[in-house]
């Protein structure tokens, strides 16, 4: 069993699971932390518990009428069959097969494509010998779907950090992970994070960075540029981000920079100031 | 294709790869770096390059001799298919053979399992038209396996945020992902992490957490304890972490703790102090 101890590190990802399927089994308070994580991905959830705790209710009810789907019995092996709708012989694929294809042919198959197995599995129940029982089941029937059995962190091959939002709810993500070595350490750490960067406007900054970036992309630019423009580009995006540093992005003039970037890099008539020199000239 | 837009949130999870199986394509520099976030996770790892970049050479040559397995040549579509060894129909389970196993035959079956596709698939070539082959067939072949492309954010079904490291290379991972929205951002704010907490003692706060723990676990505490003493351990601990805060739990007086906890909550012949006072006199 996949029973690692905490010098074994963790691989920290982040997944997009808009279209795929995940499993959760159980209706309470952890079902219910779980589902705010997982309805901004988009992805299709089927729920099974024969209870749902009332803030699942207050919050996701009206998506439990429409896409959520509710199986509302107790969890049973073989509720872990996953009944795809569509064709499943759209996945079958063979190097020749796949070379015989047109461009248009491959971008439509993949379109089309079936996620045939759960590509997440949440197990929030209150007992731990059916979780055990649940994950060893799992474990046997699917061994590379990911895992999850809560308060069970040894066990999971998969699991949540704490996470800071950045900048409000829909700002970023700072997932803190100690491995299951302390798991209290990353709660402080989590909650400082937060404080910390309280008053950061991430949204503005962002804003501001991908203004500019779209700026420095226009056709004309491109097309004035001699060679390779996405290195110099890159360059100078580091350059002039670093020295705003992470709290004055959002401060960023883009259209003055715009002009900068023309006259050092096209028409050689400047030359980059120097980072408080750049701050001071180029704020809003 | 799994193509979405950054309004679509990511889900952070961290993962255990231990005896899991990592297919990269690509030798040079970015593949260097995602052996640096893979071989700590003890995974098994497929590399397929006809090159090895020098630090990958200087850094994992020994390993590449005995531990991860090198194919020297161009990859190919056909090296999608992973080989496994061991017998695939120990991963073949019913919910009617399930419950006929022993709990012994099901943990022997458990730990003898064979993980039977690539866990993670790792696209790290500079060629924009291979790396979209190479993407395409892999999602058709299965479409259930995460994958990551190199310089492709939009379309990988997971990737890799900034990770700020907190407390040295053997500290905290801290993963950042602005959901693809600003990635110089997500730079930013890993740098200004790294720097804020460098004076952190991530390593002696984390003992002493753990050790404050074991002590509370002692046999001797939980009989004399009547009742379930696992949330009123819980609430101990968050009390004490909260009041040391952060920054300073590696002073942390684990015996004086030991011995509040059963003055207050065994021979109920004291009470808890006030954060402020218990910062002061429970400290080393």
């Amino acid at each position: 069993m996949a029973f690692v101890d905490s010098n074994v590190f963790g691989l920290s990802l982040s997944h997009r699971l808009f279209n795929k399927t995940v499993l959760i089994v159980g209706g309470g308070e952890v079902a219910y932390t779980r589902l705010q994580k997982l309805v901004p991905t988009k992805c299709k959830i089927h729920l099974v518990s024969p209870k749902l705790h009332p803030k699942i209710i207050e919050d996701y009810g009206e998506l439990i009428k429409s896409k959520i789907l509710h199986t509302q019995r107790n969890f049973d092996l073989e509720d872990f069959d996953l009944n795809t709708e569509g064709n499943n012989n759209l996945n079958v694929i063979t190097p020749d097969l796949f070379e015989s294809l047109s461009p248009e042919e491959i971008t439509e198959r993949c379109e089309n494509i079936t996620f045939d197995e759960w590509s997440l599995v949440l197990i929030c129940i209150d007992d731990p010998g059916l979780s055990l029982k649940f994950y060893q089941y799992g474990t046997l029937k699917f061994p590379n779907v990911p895992l999850n059995i809560c308060d069970k962190p040894k066990l999971c091959p998969v699991y949540f950090g704490a996470v800071a939002k950045i900048g409000g709810p829909n700002g970023i993500d700072c997932m803190i992970s100690s491995n299951g070595k302390a798991p209290r350490f990353a709660a402080l750490l989590k909650k400082d994070i937060e404080k910390r960067y309280l008053e950061l406007d991430v949204e503005g900054s962002c804003n501001k960075i991908e203004t500019l970036r779209n700026l420095l992309k226009k056709e004309e630019i491109v097309e004035k540029f001699k060679g390779n423009i996405i290195p110099v580009r890159m360059k100078f995006l580091i350059y002039v981000t670093d020295a705003f540093d992470l709290f004055n992005c959002q401060k960023l003039d883009c259209i003055k920079l715009e002009k900068l970037f023309i006259d050092v890099y096209i028409n050689k008539s400047d030359e980059l100031p120097l980072p408080k020199d750049l701050v001071q000239n180029f704020s809003i």
